[in-house]
Protein backbone atom coordinates (compact mmCIF):
# COMPACT_ATOMS: atom_id res chain seq x y z
CA UNK A 1 0.00 0.00 0.00
CA UNK A 2 1.33 3.46 -0.72
CA UNK A 3 1.09 5.91 2.12
CA UNK A 4 -1.05 8.56 1.79
CA UNK A 5 -1.12 12.02 2.44
CA UNK A 6 -2.13 11.85 6.25
CA UNK A 7 1.16 9.78 6.78
CA UNK A 8 3.03 12.42 4.90
CA UNK A 9 1.81 14.97 7.00
CA UNK A 10 2.83 13.52 10.33
CA UNK A 11 6.62 12.92 8.79
CA UNK A 12 9.56 14.51 10.33
CA UNK A 13 12.22 16.03 8.15
CA UNK A 14 15.42 17.55 9.00
CA UNK A 15 16.20 20.13 5.94
CA UNK A 16 20.44 21.14 6.43
CA UNK A 17 20.88 23.90 4.13
CA UNK A 18 22.75 27.42 4.40
CA UNK A 19 21.46 28.55 0.84
CA UNK A 20 18.22 30.50 1.80
CA UNK A 21 17.07 29.96 -2.00
CA UNK A 22 17.92 26.64 -1.98
CA UNK A 23 16.17 26.05 1.29
CA UNK A 24 13.19 28.25 0.13
CA UNK A 25 12.75 25.76 -2.93
CA UNK A 26 12.95 22.53 -0.60
CA UNK A 27 10.26 23.80 1.27
CA UNK A 28 7.86 24.63 -1.31
CA UNK A 29 8.30 21.18 -3.03
CA UNK A 30 7.70 19.28 -0.24
CA UNK A 31 5.07 21.24 0.90
CA UNK A 32 3.76 20.19 -2.27
CA UNK A 33 3.73 17.09 -1.16
CA UNK A 34 2.10 17.98 2.39
CA UNK A 35 4.88 18.06 4.50
CA UNK A 36 4.31 21.71 6.43
CA UNK A 37 5.26 21.56 9.86
CA UNK A 38 7.09 18.26 9.56
CA UNK A 39 9.80 20.27 7.94
CA UNK A 40 12.46 21.44 10.10
CA UNK A 41 15.24 23.67 8.56
CA UNK A 42 19.33 24.36 10.33
CA UNK A 43 21.68 26.70 8.06
CA UNK A 44 24.51 24.74 9.74
CA UNK A 45 26.19 21.93 10.49
CA UNK A 46 26.89 22.44 14.29
CA UNK A 47 23.25 23.29 14.56
CA UNK A 48 22.19 20.29 12.51
CA UNK A 49 24.19 18.11 15.07
CA UNK A 50 22.65 19.88 18.45
CA UNK A 51 19.52 19.22 16.52
CA UNK A 52 20.17 15.26 16.17
CA UNK A 53 21.71 14.60 19.51
CA UNK A 54 19.31 17.49 21.35
CA UNK A 55 21.98 19.74 22.81
CA UNK A 56 22.11 23.15 23.14
CA UNK A 57 19.09 25.35 21.81
CA UNK A 58 17.68 21.75 20.66
CA UNK A 59 18.14 20.13 24.49
CA UNK A 60 14.47 19.92 24.54
CA UNK A 61 12.88 16.90 22.74
CA UNK A 62 9.67 18.35 21.48
CA UNK A 63 11.98 21.13 19.52
CA UNK A 64 13.73 18.26 18.31
CA UNK A 65 11.70 15.34 17.18
CA UNK A 66 13.49 12.53 15.58
CA UNK A 67 13.06 13.16 11.57
CA UNK A 68 11.74 10.09 9.20
CA UNK A 69 14.85 11.25 7.08
CA UNK A 70 17.83 14.19 6.41
CA UNK A 71 18.45 16.17 3.64
CA UNK A 72 21.87 17.11 4.15
CA UNK A 73 23.65 20.03 2.29
CA UNK A 74 27.67 19.13 2.10
CA UNK A 75 29.31 23.07 2.40
CA UNK A 76 28.41 24.11 5.37
CA UNK A 77 29.52 26.78 8.12
CA UNK A 78 30.72 25.71 11.57
CA UNK A 79 30.68 21.66 10.64
CA UNK A 80 31.16 20.22 7.29
CA UNK A 81 28.21 18.27 6.07
CA UNK A 82 30.10 15.21 5.64
CA UNK A 83 31.62 15.43 9.64
CA UNK A 84 27.34 15.64 10.45
CA UNK A 85 27.09 12.64 8.23
CA UNK A 86 29.96 10.15 9.72
CA UNK A 87 28.70 11.91 13.67
CA UNK A 88 25.10 10.28 12.48
CA UNK A 89 25.89 7.48 11.15
CA UNK A 90 28.01 6.77 14.00
CA UNK A 91 25.67 6.86 16.77
CA UNK A 92 23.55 3.54 17.25
CA UNK A 93 20.37 5.57 18.26
CA UNK A 94 20.65 7.66 15.23
CA UNK A 95 22.51 5.54 12.27
CA UNK A 96 19.27 3.78 11.12
CA UNK A 97 17.85 7.59 9.35
CA UNK A 98 17.85 8.15 5.93
CA UNK A 99 20.37 10.50 5.72
CA UNK A 100 20.32 12.03 1.40
CA UNK A 101 23.48 14.12 0.50
CA UNK A 102 21.90 16.82 -1.63
CA UNK A 103 24.80 19.17 -2.70
CA UNK A 104 26.13 21.05 -5.63
CA UNK A 105 29.48 18.78 -5.73
CA UNK A 106 30.20 16.73 -8.29
CA UNK A 107 33.46 15.47 -7.15
CA UNK A 108 34.16 11.97 -6.87
CA UNK A 109 35.86 12.57 -3.69
CA UNK A 110 33.18 13.93 -1.88
CA UNK A 111 30.77 11.28 -3.43
CA UNK A 112 32.69 8.89 -2.45
CA UNK A 113 33.42 9.85 1.10
CA UNK A 114 29.52 10.25 1.68
CA UNK A 115 29.22 6.64 0.76
CA UNK A 116 31.93 6.18 3.03
CA UNK A 117 30.52 7.18 5.84
CA UNK A 118 27.31 5.88 4.89
CA UNK A 119 24.92 8.20 3.00
CA UNK A 120 21.92 6.34 1.75
CA UNK A 121 21.93 8.63 -1.22
CA UNK A 122 23.35 11.20 -3.17
CA UNK A 123 22.05 13.59 -5.30
CA UNK A 124 23.55 16.63 -7.03
CA UNK A 125 21.89 20.28 -7.21
CA UNK A 126 21.27 20.96 -10.67
CA UNK A 127 22.28 24.93 -11.45
CA UNK A 128 18.96 25.53 -13.33
CA UNK A 129 15.66 26.18 -11.39
CA UNK A 130 13.27 23.87 -13.18
CA UNK A 131 15.49 20.87 -13.02
CA UNK A 132 15.92 21.66 -9.31
CA UNK A 133 12.32 21.54 -8.50
CA UNK A 134 11.81 18.57 -10.97
CA UNK A 135 14.63 16.59 -8.62
CA UNK A 136 12.81 17.45 -5.36
CA UNK A 137 9.51 16.56 -6.88
CA UNK A 138 11.40 13.39 -7.52
CA UNK A 139 12.75 13.46 -4.23
CA UNK A 140 9.59 13.77 -2.60
CA UNK A 141 7.81 11.08 -4.00
CA UNK A 142 10.37 8.74 -3.37
CA UNK A 143 11.53 9.37 -0.02
CA UNK A 144 8.39 10.52 1.47
CA UNK A 145 5.34 8.59 -0.54
CA UNK A 146 7.67 5.42 -1.45
CA UNK A 147 10.59 4.82 1.17
CA UNK A 148 8.98 2.94 4.30
CA UNK A 149 10.66 3.79 7.77
CA UNK A 150 11.27 2.03 10.90
CA UNK A 151 8.39 2.57 13.85
CA UNK A 152 10.87 3.83 16.35
CA UNK B 1 23.44 17.71 -14.85
CA UNK B 2 21.05 14.72 -15.37
CA UNK B 3 22.56 11.34 -16.02
CA UNK B 4 21.60 10.59 -20.00
CA UNK B 5 20.74 7.30 -21.33
CA UNK B 6 24.33 6.56 -22.58
CA UNK B 7 25.13 6.30 -19.20
CA UNK B 8 22.62 4.66 -17.82
CA UNK B 9 22.68 1.63 -21.22
CA UNK B 10 26.63 1.45 -18.45
CA UNK B 11 25.48 0.68 -15.37
CA UNK B 12 25.01 -2.42 -13.50
CA UNK B 13 22.52 -3.63 -11.71
CA UNK B 14 22.18 -6.45 -9.86
CA UNK B 15 18.36 -8.13 -9.03
CA UNK B 16 18.01 -10.45 -6.58
CA UNK B 17 14.71 -11.71 -6.32
CA UNK B 18 13.27 -15.62 -6.87
CA UNK B 19 9.84 -14.78 -7.95
CA UNK B 20 10.08 -15.38 -11.75
CA UNK B 21 6.63 -13.24 -11.92
CA UNK B 22 8.37 -10.04 -10.19
CA UNK B 23 11.98 -10.77 -11.83
CA UNK B 24 10.17 -9.99 -14.83
CA UNK B 25 8.50 -6.92 -13.88
CA UNK B 26 11.21 -5.41 -12.55
CA UNK B 27 13.41 -6.81 -15.61
CA UNK B 28 11.18 -5.43 -18.48
CA UNK B 29 10.60 -2.01 -16.19
CA UNK B 30 14.46 -1.44 -16.17
CA UNK B 31 14.53 -1.91 -19.83
CA UNK B 32 12.31 1.33 -20.14
CA UNK B 33 15.41 3.09 -18.72
CA UNK B 34 17.82 1.87 -21.11
CA UNK B 35 18.80 -1.35 -18.66
CA UNK B 36 19.59 -4.15 -20.91
CA UNK B 37 22.82 -5.76 -20.61
CA UNK B 38 23.69 -4.34 -17.28
CA UNK B 39 20.66 -6.02 -15.22
CA UNK B 40 22.25 -8.95 -13.58
CA UNK B 41 19.74 -11.18 -12.03
CA UNK B 42 20.37 -13.97 -9.18
CA UNK B 43 17.31 -15.83 -7.32
CA UNK B 44 18.95 -16.85 -4.06
CA UNK B 45 21.05 -15.59 -1.13
CA UNK B 46 23.91 -17.57 -1.70
CA UNK B 47 24.27 -16.96 -5.96
CA UNK B 48 23.85 -13.40 -4.79
CA UNK B 49 26.79 -13.43 -2.21
CA UNK B 50 28.94 -15.62 -4.43
CA UNK B 51 28.18 -12.95 -7.06
CA UNK B 52 29.07 -10.43 -4.82
CA UNK B 53 32.45 -12.06 -3.57
CA UNK B 54 32.85 -13.26 -6.63
CA UNK B 55 33.26 -17.06 -5.74
CA UNK B 56 31.69 -20.30 -7.04
CA UNK B 57 29.99 -19.73 -10.44
CA UNK B 58 31.34 -15.91 -10.47
CA UNK B 59 34.75 -16.37 -9.53
CA UNK B 60 35.75 -15.22 -13.07
CA UNK B 61 35.61 -11.12 -12.50
CA UNK B 62 33.94 -10.33 -15.92
CA UNK B 63 30.97 -12.63 -14.66
CA UNK B 64 30.27 -10.20 -12.29
CA UNK B 65 30.83 -6.92 -12.83
CA UNK B 66 30.87 -4.24 -9.50
CA UNK B 67 27.06 -3.77 -9.73
CA UNK B 68 26.22 -0.08 -9.31
CA UNK B 69 23.08 -0.87 -7.33
CA UNK B 70 21.32 -3.82 -5.39
CA UNK B 71 18.02 -4.42 -6.01
CA UNK B 72 17.24 -7.17 -2.60
CA UNK B 73 14.33 -9.22 -1.95
CA UNK B 74 14.28 -10.63 1.60
CA UNK B 75 12.55 -13.96 1.48
CA UNK B 76 15.20 -15.75 -0.77
CA UNK B 77 16.42 -19.43 -0.80
CA UNK B 78 19.81 -21.27 0.67
CA UNK B 79 20.66 -17.70 2.36
CA UNK B 80 17.99 -15.05 3.74
CA UNK B 81 18.25 -11.35 2.47
CA UNK B 82 18.93 -9.71 5.25
CA UNK B 83 21.98 -11.97 5.53
CA UNK B 84 23.23 -10.92 2.59
CA UNK B 85 22.39 -7.62 3.62
CA UNK B 86 24.38 -7.88 6.05
CA UNK B 87 27.52 -9.40 4.54
CA UNK B 88 27.50 -6.72 1.72
CA UNK B 89 27.64 -4.06 4.18
CA UNK B 90 30.04 -5.51 6.47
CA UNK B 91 32.54 -5.85 3.40
CA UNK B 92 35.01 -2.94 3.39
CA UNK B 93 35.02 -3.32 -0.57
CA UNK B 94 31.85 -3.70 -0.91
CA UNK B 95 29.72 -1.12 1.58
CA UNK B 96 29.59 1.90 -0.62
CA UNK B 97 27.15 0.08 -3.08
CA UNK B 98 23.87 1.14 -2.26
CA UNK B 99 21.32 -1.54 -1.95
CA UNK B 100 17.35 -1.39 -2.25
CA UNK B 101 15.47 -3.46 -0.37
CA UNK B 102 12.06 -4.88 -2.40
CA UNK B 103 9.94 -6.86 -0.47
CA UNK B 104 6.46 -8.04 -0.23
CA UNK B 105 7.28 -7.51 3.68
CA UNK B 106 5.66 -4.52 5.75
CA UNK B 107 6.91 -6.24 9.00
CA UNK B 108 8.42 -3.73 11.57
CA UNK B 109 10.71 -6.28 12.56
CA UNK B 110 12.21 -6.67 8.85
CA UNK B 111 11.98 -2.42 8.14
CA UNK B 112 14.32 -1.47 11.40
CA UNK B 113 16.62 -4.98 10.91
CA UNK B 114 17.45 -3.93 7.61
CA UNK B 115 18.17 -0.21 8.30
CA UNK B 116 20.17 -1.74 11.07
CA UNK B 117 22.03 -4.04 8.55
CA UNK B 118 22.74 -0.65 6.75
CA UNK B 119 19.82 -0.69 3.53
CA UNK B 120 19.72 2.26 2.02
CA UNK B 121 16.43 2.23 1.24
CA UNK B 122 13.49 -0.31 1.91
CA UNK B 123 10.25 -0.58 -0.52
CA UNK B 124 7.29 -2.72 -0.60
CA UNK B 125 6.18 -4.07 -3.45
CA UNK B 126 2.63 -3.07 -4.27
CA UNK B 127 0.29 -6.19 -5.18
CA UNK B 128 -1.44 -4.67 -7.75
CA UNK B 129 0.28 -5.05 -10.85
CA UNK B 130 -0.21 -1.44 -12.04
CA UNK B 131 0.73 -0.39 -8.96
CA UNK B 132 4.11 -2.61 -8.69
CA UNK B 133 5.16 -0.94 -12.24
CA UNK B 134 4.63 2.41 -11.36
CA UNK B 135 6.87 2.14 -8.08
CA UNK B 136 9.29 0.55 -10.77
CA UNK B 137 9.31 3.58 -12.67
CA UNK B 138 9.77 5.94 -9.55
CA UNK B 139 12.95 3.59 -8.73
CA UNK B 140 14.31 3.64 -11.66
CA UNK B 141 14.09 7.35 -12.02
CA UNK B 142 15.31 7.55 -8.56
CA UNK B 143 18.32 5.35 -8.70
CA UNK B 144 19.10 5.37 -12.45
CA UNK B 145 19.28 8.86 -13.34
CA UNK B 146 19.03 10.75 -10.31
CA UNK B 147 21.36 9.05 -8.00
CA UNK B 148 25.15 9.66 -7.86
CA UNK B 149 27.56 6.86 -7.62
CA UNK B 150 31.46 6.56 -6.61
CA UNK B 151 33.54 6.19 -9.30
CA UNK B 152 35.59 3.55 -7.98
Amino acid sequence: MIQDSQVTDSMTILLVEDDPAHATLVKRSLEDHGVHEGLRHVADGEAALNYMFQRGDYAQSEQSPRPNVILLDLRLPRIDGLEVLRQIKHAPQLRSIPVVVLTTSEADRDIAQAYEYRANSYLVKPLEYQQFHLLMRELGVYWLSRNRYGGG
